[in-house]
């Protein structure tokens, strides 16, 4: 089965007032980190939160009307649940959405708010997967598949033509990665409007599946990664042969460079990304060579992510930027020496945010105290000054927070 | 002086390139959560964070080649700041910007990387502001005021054209008020443009310093609030006659509501907003009968916000919602009760993210420790059974987090 560009132009006719046409922002701030002209494709202000309700409502215009009544059902814990789930609601389709087990609370509760039913079953994503197909051989649902299916490529291959059309300068677009239905669809427009622009793959470490099927390896990919949404084992059987033909690069980023990403559209962007939604920027400022100078589209593909995790990435990101770090300080245990400590830290221009004082526990002799504090400060340099002060005052401290102790 | 729309119309083609038409954009699920049809300007993503950018350029374009050449001097540890440097940096103008001392560095070093020079003079705002006066009266600068001026006002009034030209449906118009200058621009535009739409104003209940000039009180602000760029201690001369006669209503939001709603633009909205920036939408959270079922245009002015800030935010917003709660358990000094609290609410289906065995500085007997814990919940009444089952088992258990507690 063939994609071709005129599927992508159809469903643009499809989607035209059904989802957003998502901004097409520049951003100074970041084009100044990454050494050259980033303009950002928000598709995390897109309706449902990601590019994701693009293809599954293609897909859904596609169900005759017996198929429609019979409903839909599909498998995700993530931004493809909310897509369906988005649009089944408004075009009256039940839908179903098989999840994992495990799956935290706040998904499932996103995609109930949504109109879907949310039915919890099997260990791991292949076991839920196995669950929606079986539901929807015995009860007639139409399975939609999240991305290796010719409506679904189509639809998400849209956001392609939106950015074409609003900028004429592209030399490459950089496109997150998982099962491939982004960049495929993405693939096939550009090389149709215009064959010169690069289109530019990323995945994260930990699951490069695009890149290993097309070097014809076995997928192997395990582990944690903040970027869930690209966390694919296995590419499509339509996307692989597009991307072969049509996709210069896939670059692949690690979790401090996916935490830097998320961290830089929230402080430099002002805009909220998941993980994979920031996979494409997080590339771009690990890899500033390959892009030096160009004028750059970043896909910036999603917006789901717990606020927990963004407070984290918040406060870590304080920590890498010397902004915040926390002390531990050995004090004798004898009156007014958390005051000493305190009132060096203070000279020093340290802002102390947190104080815990332990001797429980502590690996130091008897007759000392370890005091760990959070101090806020205003640069690494900053931090090594209090922490020189403190020592040479008398008193051994110990940078806890990893990046400031360079590591 | 009068300022008219033919002011604002002539400062929107001064602006057409040089800032960006920032978005406009609806959102469902924040719609949902206001019981009406919200509409987005996310002036939070305009050149240099906020809508500021827009009447210090027109205010910089009037000056004549003289007057550029001598340079620019202007007051604002905030976005004004921002807005003066980014503009003053591209048009080759000189620009000093004075802070009071007190100001955080991130603050400072944001101005800085914009290319302006900045000066800390002063202990309040006002002192600050001496010292820019001061400084143009001396050295010849030009006092670039951050409200009261018509070039400043007819350039922020160019928010409202766009609005205008992107919707045509707007029953009003919600606006965050400091100075007045962004309101009392856009009133002057929307007063011309559709006279029906109805402006609302914005202050925050520690500073509504409009609201009391519009009572002919006198002003009396003061306290702390998130939404900094909003707490001015009196509006301008040129905005309240404009407020006066073209502004509906001035609505207050407090501290709770305002932190809602940055809360709400980034968890739903997927957008980053500043304390004054999120006080447009704070006000239609708090104030919902005063706008069911209108078509509402909310001015997200400003992302300028501090990273530690909106990881507090976003971890208190966490506990509102009953998805994190802290505990504390007191449990007897013996061996395995630590294990036998952790087994009770991990049965209850609360997970563990941070434990902090005190027993120093307890108000409890000897012979008894108190154990503090962070755990991740589902609800609020999921935070209520965890509770019920430790007391059950013989634990006595207190909720820290404030909003569980019943404050």
């Amino acid at each position: 089965m063939t994609i071709t560009f005129a599927d992508v132009e159809r469903a643009a006719r499809l989607l035209d007032g059904a989802v957003l046409r998502t901004p097409l922002l520049p951003s100074e701030e970041i084009s100044r980190l990454c050494g050259c002209q980033i303009l950002l494709k928000l598709e995390n202000l897109q309706v449902s939160g990601s590019f994701k309700a693009r293809g599954a409502l293609v897909r859904m215009l596609a169900l005759d009307p017996a198929r429609r009544r019979a409903g839909v059902v599909a498998m995700s814990a993530g931004n493809h649940a909310q897509g369906v789930a988005y649009h089944a609601k408004r075009m009256g389709i039940p839908a179903v959405i098989v999840m994992p087990k495990a799956t935290p609370l706040t998904k499932i509760e996103r995609t109930r708010r949504l109109g879907a039913s949310v039915v919890l079953e099997g260990e791991t994503l292949a076991e839920a997967e196995k669950v929606a197909h079986d539901l929807a051989s015995k009860s007639g649902f139409t399975f939609i598949h999240p991305y290796d299916d010719a409506d679904v490529i189509a639809g998400q291959g849209t956001v392609a033509i939106e950015m074409l059309e609003g900028d004429a300068g592209f030399d490459c677009l950089v496109v997150p990665v998982g099962g491939g239905g982004l960049i495929a669809g993405m693939a096939v427009a550009v090389k149709s409007m215009n064959p010169e622009i690069e289109i530019i793959g990323v995945q994260c470490e930990s699951y490069p599946s695009m890149l290993l099927a097309l070097r014809g390896k076995p997928a192997e990919c395990r582990g944690y990664t903040i970027a869930e949404g690209i966390a694919v084992k296995a590419p499509g059987r339509l996307t692989v042969p597009i991307v072969k033909s049509h996709v210069a690069d896939i670059l692949t980023v690690g979790e401090t460079a996916l935490e830097r990403a998320v961290q830089t559209l929230m402080e430099a962007g002002k805009v909220v990304a998941e993980g994979a939604g920031a996979a494409a920027l997080a590339a771009v400022l690990a890899h500033p060579r390959r892009f030096r100078g160009k004028r750059v589209g970043v896909v910036v593909s999603g917006g789901n992510v717990d606020a927990r995790l963004l407070a984290s990435i918040l406060m870590r990101s304080l920590c890498y930027a010397g902004r915040l770090a926390r002390l531990r300080i050995q004090v004798s245990d004898v009156p007014g020496m958390l005051a000493r400590a305190a009132t060096i830290i203070g000279d020093a221009g340290g802002n102390i945010i947190e104080i815990y004082h332990q001797r429980l526990f502590a690996d130091v002799p008897v007759k000392f105290a370890d005091v760990d504090v959070v101090v806020e400060t205003t640069s690494l340099t900053h931090v090594t000054h209090i922490v020189e002060s403190l020592r040479t005052a008398g008193l051994p401290t110990r940078v806890l927070s990893s990046s400031a102790d360079g590591d």
